[in-house]
């Protein structure tokens, strides 16, 4: 990526999504319909949950005055369209993971997850009690969106290889699925990153088109049957340590909505996020024990391996800090990390590990 | 305790809450004020904060026509008198911890914390991803209360003690100031177990009337100038490994009220664990390092003392197991907890300490 590119988009997001004309709100008998596209296909498994929660929450709190209509991917726009749609004011809102948008400026990354990044702990840390959310806004003001956290997938796992990784040589030449920042940092290690969709990971990986693939986690990746073709599981990774889902709306429109509706749509994306992490959870625990019970080995990559990643994930963030914005919120994150992580792993991790162990013993 | 008082307290609890005779509720030109007890003194760092996010969003999301008139400690009633207010109808909620009410129901002390417990991710799961939140419901109607977490100091500190701990001998006859099942629990170990409110704990302390206290977390213990007096600090405890605070409704007054107000009701307190949490662990983080700064030592308990205060968490804990509904909630909680710890103990803790290693290696 040409490094000033997305400080061009940068000026002419705002100054397109300032002129835009916008369409003629729906408004129906003093009812509000907000058209939000999404990133998804309907139904998806946790994610598409995340999307029903927002719209239910909102539904019921404003006893109806405000609705929001969810588009799954290809219903109104593509996936990837959803961005451009709501600045452009063809939808009111979209629901995805704003790490989709690194295109338009790469600080997005920050609001999905970036690799050696947050925890969902510390990424709850820094948004709600930290700068998280103030900085989140003001990079969606850029682009003329308001900017909410609303889902979150948590960590996501390190991934199924077909043959078991024992040193970082074995990265040498592997074919590996993994999109984003991850994967950039994955190329520069030597892998052959390939970007394949869900839906057609189970065939690459079967047919040996790839030597392996990260996804989700447990519950997601169990669905798409990865258990059945690679039996070496490596459940912490690198590159997604917890993975948020976001809504932006237009802003012009969000900024014509009443301040009740607005506070109702503010608290319906939080309470989304932690709902949705429950959710996640939840279910990763028993998929976990399932795919324990039907053979799947889990690993845990060497340190020569977790130093790779290191070296990777900080070369190509360490790319992107000549541009203002990006280092700004790179900083903030990263201060906040660290505070939090200090505390929580001399009160949490501790504490977790005696009580495993002790209760494992009675 | 008597094992049976519980039982008949429950029993009671219902009846006297069916019968009771409400309080007109407060409407006005179609507005509607729930007054609310807390058993906290107004302003109380992080947890006052928790109390006016609920307040703050309510009014916010019902556009003044649902208002919450809150009332600290003794304003209306006393702290420890709030949860009879509210089942009376003298009060129509309160704002406060559940595990105060044990005396009417121990189970109401998996809806805060229990020794060797869950975890704040851990709690999440179970109550917004599993089971929790209607084991709260259901717990809470016995009494005539409908109740949702809505705030979280995180993992409650070990605690600060004149004397570093270097063995499970050195709990025989040690003065320590601990309240609840994490108290019944030292009791078994031979601690002499004070309990002491918050405002007098520094001298007691410092006068050498007692050996060691736990209060909160970094944040709240500095604040209370615990440093100043005792150097050894233990980062790592066993009795509140994540402590949530709650709101119970009286159930008539809450089922009395619009399906909307109830939403905006359930939705804001849901925030607000969320945010309350944020809010901790973002100045937990950096009243560690000032603490640090300062001279403290932090310590971790040696492994015998871990084993003795799993014993006896499992001592307390066992003693109420023949009470049907608090097996019930154990169970459920515990289940969900395995299931929970053994994922992220294999994703989220090798990640965060491989992550910490490398970055600090760079």
């Amino acid at each position: 990526m040409d490094r000033r590119s997305f400080l061009k988009n940068s000026a002419l997001g705002g100054t397109a999504a300032a002129a835009a004309s916008l369409a003629t709100p729906a408004i129906s008998q003093g009812r509000e319909v907000l058209t939000m596209v999404t990133t998804w296909p309907r139904g998806l498994a946790g994610v598409w949950d995340s999307v029903e929660r927002v719209v239910n929450n909102v539904a019921d709190m404003s006893d109806g005055t405000l609705t929001i209509d969810a588009k799954a991917a290809g219903e109104l726009v593509g996936a990837f369209e959803s961005f451009d749609a709501t600045t452009s004011g063809q939808a009111d809102a979209y629901h995805g993971a704003d790490y989709y948008w690194v295109g338009q400026h790469p600080a997005w990354a920050f609001f999905t997850a970036v690799p050696f990044g947050m925890t969902v702990p510390e990424l709850m840390t820094w948004y709600y009690g930290g700068e998280g959310q103030a900085l989140h806004v003001e990079v969606g003001e850029i682009f003329g969106v308001r900017s909410f956290i609303a889902g979150q997938t948590g960590a996501q796992g390190g991934g199924w290889f077909r043959q078991p990784i024992t040193s970082a040589g074995d990265l040498q030449g592997l074919k590996f699925r993994m999109p984003g920042l991850g994967g950039q940092a994955l190329s520069t290690l030597g892998v052959s990153v390939q970007n394949i969709p869900g839906g057609e990971i189970y065939q690459a990986l079967s047919t040996g088109a790839i030597d392996g693939t990260e996804w989700i986690g447990p519950w997601s990746d169990e669905r798409l049957g990865l258990q059945e073709i690679a039996q070496n599981y490596y459940p912490a990774g690198f590159h997604e340590p917890g993975a948020a889902l976001s809504v932006g709306f237009n802003l012009e429109r969000f900024n014509g909505l009443s301040t009740a509706h607005q506070r109702i749509l503010e608290v319906a994306c939080a309470d989304a996020h932690q709902h949705n992490y429950a959710l996640f959870t939840a279910n990763n625990g028993p998929a976990l024990q399932r795919l324990l019970s039907s053979g799947v080995t889990t690993n845990t990559f060497p340190d020569d391996v977790w130093d790779a990643f290191g070296q990777g994930a900080t070369e190509v963030l360490g790319s992107y800090m000549d541009d203002p914005i990006f280092k700004k919120v790179s900083d903030s994150a990263m201060a906040s990390m660290r505070d939090t992580s200090a505390w929580l792993s001399l009160a949490d991790s501790p504490y977790t590990a005696q009580r495993d162990r002790v209760l494992s013993a009675l």
